[in-house]
């Protein structure tokens, strides 16, 4: 099963004045791609940080993806932390160095082209516009900071990362978590690779704990929601 | 100054099932403290990443709040890693064994008995209710992932944590933001302690870049959005 990591870079983020945008979209996207997200950081724009959650995430997943810390100014610092993960360093990209001064044309100033760097060994990739690469060494793929264009930037690679789906059913069951805590044990234990989860609510008005049941292989998912549910019996609302 | 990591353990958050709630609330409590959040992780429902995340982060940061991962269920393995973290076992509380067979009675159950586990060594602090005690050892402090009851024992002990507040400056430019990286620049060099952060942004409609100066020290701040008005002039279309 494809594994990956997410490494957001923002001291605005850590300083709340930007709420966290990217990372919490990204999950979904790569649930739905049917890959299982490990880890999901948010670090500050230093460079050493960058470089040991990249290098430790990196080491960890099939894939990672960072968010953040890509541009032109003092606080841009992704690329010379991802360069450093890998003990690789920092160069300017032709084509990237190209596009910029084509759209800058004779405005174009030294920071600007910070914004062609990339780690040694980085290739870029993302096919359907050529003005919005991707730039990625190894496992890790860079992404910038600001929300419409990392949506932007993840859908043109998106289809490289599909596998196949999870499979999920749902339980929302009237009844206090400690008291179904023994049923749970028992479906964990007689069916392996069923991811089990249970979440107790307070706030809902139709029920106090939802179940779910998880996996990559649907008649596992059916067989431990028959088990679940004859176990549970009245104790569940509904189901889906 | 003082400084923290939040450890958000949940599978539902990796999954996608839930939007994650409780870092992103605390992070704007914690900073309103004058308290710098220096790394946040959501990490899965198990011990050895728990064990692994809290090692790391306490060694590190002055305070670390943990959510989630703390009920009656199979998947509930925070005190557990918590506790590894520390190289202590884990034990039964008698204040929280008294208070679950108290709201319980006679149909208290073993899974129940589990939430009044802690680390050995644990100490249960926050005063104003005594059913919702917050669970800490050393420096970590062990929340719930329910975000309402989250919220209602982080506020039990918020005080605790009060330090020194941020100060801050905000300007709205409109300007391309490479153009005012050199200026940047030079307000970052000549003005060392201030946190200088520019974040570009290409769906408002009255400014492209909005840059923040912070630090703890308001003349600090205040000499710094002095040089730093002057240096942008008419760039700046408002600041606060």
């Amino acid at each position: 099963m494809p594994s990956a990591a997410i490494v957001v870079i923002g001291d605005e983020i850590l300083s709340g004045k930007f709420a966290e945008a990217n990372a919490s979209w990204l999950v979904g996207e790569l649930r739905e791609l049917g890959v299982a997200v490990g880890h999901i950081q948010v670090i500050p724009d230093v460079v050493e940080d960058i470089r040991d959650a990249v290098r430790a995430d990196a080491g960890r997943f099939d894939h990672v993806f960072t968010s953040g810390g890509v541009g032109p100014t003092h606080d841009d610092v992704t690329i010379a932390g991802v360069a450093m993960a890998f003990g690789v360093g920092v160069v300017r990209h032709p084509q990237l160095e190209a596009e910029l001064r084509a759209y800058y044309g004779e405005l174009i100033l030294p920071a600007h082209l910070r914004m062609a760097e990339v780690p040694e060994g980085a290739a870029l990739i993302g096919a359907d516009h050529p003005s919005w690469p991707v730039t990625s060494i190894r496992n890790v793929y860079i992404l910038p900071g600001v929300p419409i264009i990392f949506r932007k930037k993840f859908a043109s690679i998106r289809e490289r990362f599909r596998a196949r789906p999870f499979f999920g059913r749902r339980f929302y069951l009237m009844a206090d978590e400690g008291s179904v805590a023994g049923d749970l044990d028992a479906v964990v234990a007689a069916h392996p690779g069923i991811a089990v989860g249970s979440y107790p609510r307070f706030d809902e008005r139709d029920y106090r704990v939802m179940v779910t049941l998880e996996a990559k292989d649907q008649e596992l998912v059916d067989a431990a929601a028959r088990d679940l549910g004859a176990r549970l019996g009245e104790r569940v609302v509904r189901s889906e």
